[in-house]
């Protein structure tokens, strides 16, 4: 339970994003992409991330609605040969053009297309959460591995500029050990309709959607797994959150002794953002997980967190680009999702078992 | 449980702080105030602010130990006759010159010399904690009743104008309903030989302590009990608290559907602060609990939250000499500190048993 994933793993992503020398070896080479899914995320951040990107290319769409399959296909010049629905999906695997499977369904449908993805010889970049259970994260990873092709997870913060200095601010002790963490995200979420309000698609609330990301911050700032987590949830609209949860706040120690409080909401705007608490200082982000406007801040007027915006899309396509060009195992892979799965789902059995409970191991 | 206790008084206590009209038809009477216990917040905090009171005055001085009777005579011109140790305090029942008992000393003592104050026929102001226990809580109030004097419990921060402030901004929703409070207080305890460090006397570690004022920021910004806690604990150094608690994270449900993630700590220093998530925007302070410094934020920048500094110790014993002179029910009384008590007993026992407990009653 004790690993440290990020600490081992910073330096390799950090070399990938250098965009490794092998990518340099083959500089006319991009890889081509299929999205599959052409919701609002294709839609507004992902497709205009990839025509930004260095390494990517948006070479196919995956759609079960005709209508997206023409608009897109007129938009970015895609090819009838190469735009799939959920049936012809698996023919995806003669297409010779396509080298990364971009999965951004429902939650739901993620191990389904992961797998399918690893069947046809792609690599694949899955959304976050990764999926609805642990035991799904196990089965797409165990189908990746037997594919000998790389699973990266769409946790854009770890390649954003302002997080990855207050990765470095905890690793290095800037201001000494850390002690505390406090971090939550949470916004009021509209559409009743929607499918995030859905258990069978969504898999769970807000903890799933946005409280994954000031988990996954917990995370990357100690480099530790939690031992112990206690949760609580408040529900005051039991009819739009019928099927998922509304607020939750949760408590977890790191096996260094740091605790963590942590909170997720859908039912208010007005938290994003972390705070460390270390010997001799603390540091923080608020906003932490928007897509832009991020601020980083410390409490010594020496140490500053400024960086230029990022696209946080297209920086977390160009490293998964650039790590599998460059032959490098890429992080965040398939076991970063199922370490958070493994602490989504001790957050539920807390809340509905009314304990402190411990988070399960991969 | 469902009980405001702060909405109803609060307009009490402001007309008691604009010093009373009883109080101006008596402009010459001050209160004479007896300090039991002369450790370092009489020394440093309470004499000091008595000194720049307008209701009350240094009368007499309760000690056990002879050489601070010597230099606090010396210091403030206290006669003989009005210097007391533990075994003749009872006599202070004599003294008409007192008024007031103000009860400094470790938790632990705090119930038998309230009682013993309420015997005497005396009013009783009581530092917080008010004492190690629920029933100690209720043992003190029972006996304040029957002597039918007013029983005050220090908390400085109910009478400091940023905190009043932002009671009035949640309990009149400028930034509409208030949905979520995260709040914090610690600092690195120094000296492993202090009472604060011994079960005996101080009931606890830094909850009992410092996070006490993290829990009465939540309770005194919703108007609300706690009805749900869900508390854990981290200690990383079990010799120096090998007695109380060092490190603990709680949640809280209130009432309304308010939920508060709150943490203290004795092991490191840097989170003293509240933060109010309301419908329509936020606000909070940090520092929020120190003598002075404290600051105010909101996240409007026509709605601000500044106040001239005020000595909280002289606020909060003015406010009690005002209400004794107008005869109005002081506010916080024993029942403040009772329902504090309540909820520290009820994150101790989430702790212990490892689940969510509900919060005892008065």
């Amino acid at each position: 339970m004790q690993r440290r994933p990020f600490l081992a793993t910073l330096g390799a992503t950090a070399a990938a994003l250098t965009t490794g020398t092998r990518a340099q070896e083959a500089p006319g080479r991009k890889l081509g992409w299929a999205l599959v899914g052409l919701g609002s995320l294709s839609t507004h951040q992902i497709a205009p991330a990839l025509a930004k990107t260095k390494h990517c290319r948006l070479a196919a769409i995956v759609t079960g609605t005709p209508e997206k399959a023409e608009k897109w296909k007129a938009q970015y010049g895609i090819p009838d040969s190469h735009v799939y629905n959920y049936e012809t999906f698996d023919r995806i695997a003669e297409n010779p053009d396509v080298d990364v499977i971009y999965v951004v369904l429902p939650n739901s449908m993620h191990e389904e297309f992961v797998i399918r993805g690893a069947k046809a010889g792609k690599h694949v970049f899955c959304e976050k959460p990764m999926a609805n259970s642990a035991d799904e994260c196990r089965r797409m990873i165990a189908a990746m591995k037997s594919a000998g092709k790389q699973l990266g997870v769409g946790y854009r913060c770890q390649f954003e500029p302002h997080h990855r200095e207050c990765m470095r601010l905890a690793r290095e002790k800037v201001f000494g050990d850390l002690k505390f963490i406090e971090a939550g995200f949470g916004f009021q979420i509209g559409d009743p309709a929607q499918w995030r309000l859905r258990k069978k698609l969504a898999g769970g609330g807000a903890l799933m959607d946005v409280g994954i990301y000031a988990l996954q911050a917990c995370r990357y700032l100690t480099g530790e797994e939690p031992v112990e987590i206690v949760a609580q949830e408040v529900k005051t609209d039991p009819v739009k959150f019928a099927e998922v949860d509304e607020t939750i706040s949760w408590s977890m120690k790191f096996p260094s002794g740091v605790m963590a409080s942590v909170m997720t909401t859908y039912a208010f705007n007005g938290v994003n953002s972390f705070t460390a608490v270390c010997q001799n200082g603390k540091f923080g982000m608020d906003p932490a997980y928007s897509y832009d406007g991020l601020k980083g801040w410390t409490s010594k007027p020496e140490v500053k967190i400024e960086f230029p915006a990022v696209d946080h899309f297209q920086t977390e396509m160009d490293a998964f680009a650039a790590a599998i060009l460059a032959d490098v195992a890429f992080v965040p892979s398939g076991e970063e999702g199922l370490w958070d799965l493994l602490a989504i789902e001790a957050i539920y059995r807390s809340i509905a078992e009314g304990k402190a409970v411990t988070v399960g191991n991969v």
